[in-house]
């Protein structure tokens, strides 16, 4: 029989990166709820609880002391998971002092809110950092003309430059609600089994000042600012539901990079990057597969999932709450997290190795140059004297003509088009495209005042991934 | 054969307010098409595109002309929707002049965006008045001590007013993501077939500020002042799901408030209320069933289910963009709204029809007085002295043992507990519910502060509904 | 103000065929409903309850007569909508006799479960078209070789037959699957307001012989066979979501054919047919788009957004019932069927009218030539005595020379080919397509089998769709 | 830095019991792959591909020795996965003659369909017990009279049996749908990289009898019967829908069962096991809480979330397909399966110690005895004579008269009712449960028969749990 414990989250196993998984690691969890512990203790100690002298010491020095294995022998027999750990914690430090006046959410919500901001945070630099490549790639390609396709089929001219800015205002989009969210994300606090503090009104004699000082200080010890006030046991689910449908947005960008990408790969006009020793297919050598813009589009599907089921807890608080909601976010939150992350990490990674094929972008452009300049000449007609309508349907007569479009649209006598006017509209590509070079630039520059205010994140490498 | 022309959208039929009804239904938007060619029309006029006499003058006597038979007949021939609502148009004002440089995008993405901007701003009102009628209830019951839940068993006490702060609170935090989504909410603009602008470009002759300048007017006209630079032909549809998730939680509050009511009816503490005439059930008579609030917790799975259908678009465009997001976005964003609105005038009719049972309410705290008060109880032992680990052990021995809790924790030799001091903790129920009556109270003044800011508002009252 | 009556489901409005559309349509409903009470009346009476001569024939002289406005103007009042539509059709009768021992889900669950039924036999009858028409395309195209790609890159070589045939396959098993659940698929029958049936019980004395032969009765008028035995007020709904579920995957095989199309239509090798009169783009003249496939591509979405609402009533049934589930039912169920009928109606269509393109489907065959062949050079190689991994190097190097890659395969040195075992592979499309045209024609052979026990139904032809 | 590799799959390590952690941890899937192709090398072999001597045995000697870490670095070099796991297995043997004329597909499709194949019958088999369980429950509680409630408010009498019962026979539906899929579901088999069988055809020299006894004899190994025709790379994904969507709807039984539970237990009517040592809450001594059946409905909502991510594959192949559907199927496939699992393992914990509270319930019952016997006495006063429209609204006046309504009805002119009549109804329970006691004890007979012919299964005993 194989064991759990040899059974790793994939997620964290294969594809978010260590800064992540850092902040979701049961470890990682356990030594956050112990600094809680310890600054809940002393806070009260410092509001006049009696403390003996040497138990925060006993606590502190403990917190690293993490026995994973221990913790869950424990619960198999309460049943109980946070009671498990406290009494783990306590018997670390030989006292049983921590945990006072507190319910079990006073542990579990704060510390939950607090891997969630900061993975928030981590989610945002990241944004940046794939805005600030969207910019560079913008500039770069600016100028390069390329079939513009709707329907998957020929329309227009556009550039590859505006291709990316259009994904790059998508990103900025995503990025601003994230920053939104951040400003407002309210720390659930203190609050007791119903909410109502009661507990901590017991132990502080009933001195309002007193908790709301504890809460205060607890609070700044985490990092919030804005703390919630009238909450039952649990803060509003919703509000998780507001995180993660913040990272599906999020995920939006790279996602429809990613597809881009995987269609102009199907016509050769990019190639998803190779790493040394990297194999196509094992079946079919030479192969090169957009491997990793799958991974993105995957990794999009597996965000959403989780936001279908922290969904389910909206609007489904019974009472003052219980832990139904309990194992949905145990799976969801760090789910959506290391996924997008995975997915974030991805994108950047298919960034800084992409090639683009200009010679095949030029092939495709010449051969579809009827159907892009169809609009032009109806336009030209229209200025001309035709009806639209009228000049609409010729014109639709002559595009399957493909290489002989041109010349039929000269000789049809019901359009007031001279050769010379066709040569014009034929003969420029980046006219073709109207402003598109200049919407990439627009885009560029945005994100190098972007970059100019996050030095620190723009230069983020990411991960190297499976 | 039934004809598809008498089954009506079910939501707008029998749950939406007819204000969010108007701004969906298929005669409004061809008209508000209408009211942007002609605005279109004009600016392109403004700006040196020749428009003989009286065209836009004849276009703008049809726009309330609306027969939508005929369009329908049109698009069975074409098969292009748009393209049917330009010639009927035409047809109607005698000429061929809209639509100029445009494409269909540059018509409905438009159009549906202005629905959408209006529909939010419709429901962020509805949620003002949401937050005012609790803001009222957490007033009125802010000291009525209950029995407060946890795993739907008694905990410890709270208040009424306190429940309604929760939702209250809750409610707030939705309308701010609304607000916040409102204040940075961009329309697309005119982009033209693959986002590029060429073709206004080619009809103004090249000139950019020309085009900017266009788009500025018509934006202006349709009350938008935020433009997107960089897109395809299509925006960015996360921003759908930008708008369609912020809907699901704003839903939120008043679902819990349903299921908290539901769960409240099954005790007998809170009643539904009846309007004249009403049957409670057609077989039991006599029943009064808290059938608005169930219906409030389907519409909430409803927008939740249109999330869905709108998080299937998140990621997935194709190069510039086609119309396999046009079914979805057909039955997802108008459902969406109307099922929101729907839901949040049942929770404005349920508010002002609920009927509280002050004695049943009184009967339940009286029966679970010693689960209530085994907090009060355990903290009074650790202040005497206790370990609190122990102490937990023997008070858990006779919670059980109801009636005679407190006459067995007196008696029991290990806790430091006299008579005294238990009849205190047993007697003053309003100090079992700790800070509740105190945050039930902050919330209401937050509630009357956002009233007195949103008079006109805050008197809404809901429609009758069935 | 526009009217909601003029608020059609755009479901029912512009994608559903007449047949589905009848059988959910609000005065479809009502006809079904008077049915079963004027059966249940009858069943009762000959099961000896008094009901006084010309009741029957009063009550069923006024089945037709549907005056939906009347209705709802009675639910107005009472805010319930069986009662309202028991008035209505008492005051039409001019008796009051019917639903007599029923409770309001002895009608309404009824009902929907057959219009469910109904609808799921449409829906088998129209996946077997599908499967027809696919069978019909897989043989026609059984041997033109192309291109098949993997991560959307050229592979190997396939034939466009097998393509059909891998979604025939498919769309066999989500045949499969409907008609497994129409074979198992249980009538609720007349259970009272818990499902006890006491009231029946009461109505016929005690005695349980004669409730058990009415539900016989009045199921069997109904046309089901299956009776469920133990419900609450509901039938499980885990039962709806069988059947929505059975939708969704129904959706896929029509989706992937669509999805391909478009893919393909982005190469040039396949058109979507085009009607007479029909435009393709109201800015692009001559543009040919896929817009049927991508219609296809968003209903399949909107099925799973019907899904995943009807998904939130699993395992959310309280007690024996309520009514929080019938907005969502309200919507969901016939919006499912509703959705998947106008995807299956695409789906016809489409293959109705698909143009093919074989000398551009040549083209890209040709153009792809080296990498098609470089698994079956692969594998001569390992046959001529090389090692796998090393082979498989090798011809990954000479895999990116296009043009030159036989030459260069020929005169490598460390690979045992010479130039005429080189020749035999390039010079075979048909046999780089392996067992393409076999399966292809074997899925073909089913199909035709299929087609001869369902004559009437594989001549089915779609009706026009805007 | 806390690694990756301490950070457990939560379901494996919190919730699924090790039968199905086995099926789906890394350790497991590698050895099963190697099966595989040992199983397809000695086919090859007996069909005439030539292996030296020795070579199957040194593979197979190496199956079990599973170094996980060895085989991920083999994988951050090529960023190929299968390649690694090929590679790792060579070198563990020796030779390089395994994955001949194979493709990735043939050995990941085939290996996680046998892990979904096995995982049904082990959800199949507890489905089983489930049944059998509650079928225990049924007939232990057939004639225990409680109070039913629709809309959470007392309706009429059901028993405690018929509840269980209600689960029960929605437990089967779920069963019966779970074994006709096992019963049509199909294996891929080896198809090749876009499922034309060319290598293998290569491999053979053309001969198509060969390729099909290669995959006969493979399938055999595996335990499959049936075996798909016309596929691409990938199976199609609707399958994996097929199975997922089979989980959430085999979760709604004991999801219903769990909720019933978490309502019954808010009004002391039952009461979920503790176990020795087990903690109810760290702040409230004493208190019992459903905590496992808030955790059941937890699991079906994380049920449901995977199947959203599975149903984004319905419909999104390219092509002959890519790896896009991989990290989603990497999660949602386990995850759903590991998920239910622990639902059910769950519910029949608490089926095992589930403690039933018999004076709460008769408390209850008298206390609702008005409401419940309305009915009753509307259709006695029918049965008199009384107009059914009328006697409703009379019966209704007197029902919220309580203890006094008795009397009322008997005072009342317009009813005609005696107090024998009326004493006769309201003195007998079980009468006014209807039907419940046979219903309950129709569906004890079936699962007893279910029972007796899964000895082995029923007497299943579920893991501790957390």
């Amino acid at each position: 029989m194989v064991s759990a414990r040899s059974f790793p989250d994939v997620l964290a196993d294969r594809y978010a990166s260590a800064s992540m998984v850092d902040i979701w690691s049961p470890k990682g969890k356990v030594i956050a709820e112990r600094r809680l512990w310890v600054a809940v203790l002393e806070a009260q100690q410092a509001l006049g609880v009696e403390v003996p002298e040497g138990v925060v010491e006993a606590y502190r020095s403990a917190i690293e002391q993490v026995d994973l294995e221990s913790i869950r022998q424990r619960e198999l027999l309460t049943r109980h998971d946070v009671k498990a750990r406290i009494e783990e914690f306590c018997v670390l430090a030989g006292h049983e002092h921590i945990h006072k006046a507190m319910t079990s959410r006073d542990l579990t919500e704060n510390i939950e809110q607090l891997q969630v901001f900061n993975s928030l945070r981590l989610v945002c630099n990241k944004m940046v950092a794939l805005v600030c490549q969207l910019g560079q790639h913008a500039d770069a390609y600016a100028d390069l003309v390329m079939v513009g396709r709707t329907h998957n089929v020929a329309a227009q001219a556009t550039t590859l430059g505006k291709r990316f800015a259009n994904f790059g205002n998508e990103a900025l989009i995503g990025l601003d609600r994230l920053e939104g969210l951040l400003g407002r994300y309210q720390f659930r606090g203190l609050k007791g089994p119903v909410g109502t503090q009661q507990d901590l009104l017991e132990l502080f004699g009933g001195d309002e000042r007193k908790i709301n000082e504890l809460e205060s200080r607890v609070s700044a010890d985490m990092g919030f600012t804005e703390v919630l006030t009238s909450v039952g046991q649990v803060y509003p689910r919703s509000l998780d539901y507001d995180v993660v449908s913040a990272l599906v947005q999020a995920s939006s960008a790279s996602a429809n990079l990613a597809k881009a990408i995987r269609l102009m790969a199907g016509h050769g006009l990019i190639v998803e990057g190779f790493q040394d020793g990297q194999v196509g297919s094992s079946a079919m050598p030479g192969k090169r597969n957009a491997r990793t813009c799958e991974r993105i589009c995957g990794l999009t599907a597996v965000v959403q999932g989780y936001a279908d089921m922290v969904a389910s807890l909206v609007g489904d608080q019974w009472n003052e709450g219980d832990v139904s909601c309990s194992v949905v976010r145990r799976v969801a939150l760090p789910g959506a997290f290391l996924a997008l992350d995975g997915q974030l990490e991805a994108a950047l990674v298919v960034l800084s190795e992409l090639s683009v094929c200009p010679d095949e972008i030029a092939v495709e452009l010449r051969a579809n140059l009827p159907a892009l300049c169809a609009t032009r000449v109806l336009l030209a007609a229209i200025a001309g004297g035709s009806g639209r309508e009228e000049a609409h349907r010729i014109v639709s007569e002559h595009v399957p003509k493909a290489d002989g479009f041109f010349a039929a649209v000269v000789a049809d006598e019901r359009l007031p088009l001279g050769e010379q006017e066709v040569e014009r509209i034929r003969s420029d590509p980046l006219a073709l495209a109207g402003a598109a070079s200049a919407q990439a630039r627009a885009f560029a520059n945005r994100a190098k005042t972007l970059a100019a205010e996050n030095l620190d994140i723009v230069y983020y490498s990411p991960e190297s991934i499976l």
